[in-house]
């Protein structure tokens, strides 16, 4: 037996996945006092097997429910608990850049791999580790791809699309994007001066009249998308889209990705955003069956 | 070497207890991300023990915060954490009141035993529980209660005053200020009905033309003390001021009391808030000290 859980605000990606699966879903209730803490009640008999449903953006109040949840599935009943985290978070800080820095890649995923017995994600911001084990110390902790769905999505948009990659980082994902559909694609430089301020050196290739659609894992401050996407302009692109897995950003860098010219955004529905277009459930629903079994 | 490392929203408390010890005071550097994620940076080189202060009100973030610093902390050479808690948050779910409900004061009090080598708190909310370490399984786990600071800062306001605590629960606190001051006192009985509903039934005493002071080991939503402070005008009352440790109150809550006719309120500098009256830092630092030697 098998239940899948988790919080109300993800019911609806949850139910997706429980039904691919097919196995019974439940939402946990979350109380708020006045003075900000959680207080949460599980269905009071759990089966031996949970699945535990809990994207990781805007983390910290999660983590803290997460931990309350998976100690209180054990309480009640749980032997084995997978999490399944579409976006994982805290995975982009790999190493002390300054000297006195948390490494929060691996003090979280350690926390995290204390709390369940399997995890598994999409397109982890993995940069300086090549296997999500060496963050998240389990014997099963997998990081999927959604390149082939992003692929197979923007097939269905557009045939003759040019894919570019912003920086090198997001090289891995734009290359397997394009092989899915044949696309050519290409990846600019970037130069970061702090967190909001960017410079963008386009690779060498023909803009002019292109659909040009920028690819990346994440898009968040909006910032370096908005950036590449005015000097696409300039180089005579006819038309700048997006496409990503994660969906991090907010009304406000929705409005500069927008100033900037580019005309959709497409994500994956790791996390709830009006931009959600490509769901993740077979995804998941294929990589969980195999853990299950 | 003792170094008391704080957060940048607490170096004031933090700074008088450093100052009271005579040890070296820092604050750790919080960068938040756009997404929420943040990045902290600790002195790189630390002494052998370390002295964390941190408030644990509205705490979810602040946990995560927490692990971050003192793994880190641990990584950069710390050997002894004592973490300095004021308000110590997730004390109250002690048990499970339905089937299924985290029992969340174990489930914290476990994280932060993990974390730390010692613990000092403030009128931490215990209630089916005598020690702090039950709840808190470390060798040392200091509950200290902040009686004796807030009787003598009533006696400074006032002599005569009678004090009430608002219901059973608040008895250990309003008996102690009482005892400090030889204040008369009394402790009326409540029936809640959900967060934010109670009744409340005035001990049987002569009210008329009396000065009260509410006493509770913290104020949060107010609805308790403002329909107390409207039975104490009913019955005769001539004012009605509230004492508290930990001011866990918004800007709602204060227009509500004020409306209650709750004239004045003094609360410990546990919890920043524009009423705090008494500062903790003698009490936490004799205690350190003994901690510390």
């Amino acid at each position: 037996m098998t239940l899948l859980l988790t919080f109300p605000d993800e019911a609806v990606p949850a139910q997706r996945l429980a039904t691919a699966l097919q196995i019974d879903y439940a939402t946990i209730h979350v109380h708020h006092f006045p003075d900000d803490e959680s207080c949460l009640t599980l269905p009071p008999v759990l089966p031996s097997t949970v699945v535990l449903y809990r994207s990781l953006d805007h983390p910290d109040a999660k983590l803290v429910e997460l931990l309350l949840a998976t100690r209180t599935a054990r309480e009640l009943g749980a032997e084995r608990i997978i999490l399944v985290s579409p976006y994982l978070c805290y995975m982009r800080q790999d190493m002390a850049f300054h000297p006195g820095e948390a490494v929060s890649q691996r003090i979280i995923g350690r926390f995290l791999a204390d709390l369940a017995d399997a995890l598994i994600t999409v397109d982890a911001h993995l940069h300086r580790i090549t296997h999500l084990n060496e963050a998240i110390p389990l014997p099963q902790a997998c990081n999927l791809s959604a390149a082939a769905l992003l692929g197979q999505f923007l097939l269905e948009q557009s045939q003759d699309a040019l894919l570019l990659g912003p920086d090198e980082e997001s090289r891995q994902w734009v290359e397997q994007v394009a092989r899915v559909g044949d696309f050519d694609f290409g990846v600019a430089d970037k130069f970061r001066h702090g967190d909001r301020e960017v410079k963008i050196r386009l690779p060498d290739l023909d803009y002019s009249q292109r659909r040009v659609v920028l690819v990346d894992d994440m898009i968040s401050s909006g910032h370096t998308l908005a950036e590449t996407a005015e000097q696409l302009y300039r180089a005579g692109a006819r038309s700048v889209d997006a496409l990503c897995t994660h969906a991090l950003y907010d009304a406000r860098a929705a409005r500069l990705l927008n100033q900037a010219g580019i005309k959709t955004i497409w994500s994956c529905d790791s996390v709830r955003h009006s931009s959600n277009s490509v769901e993740l459930a077979p995804l998941l629903a294929t990589s969980l069956t195999e853990i299950l079994n």
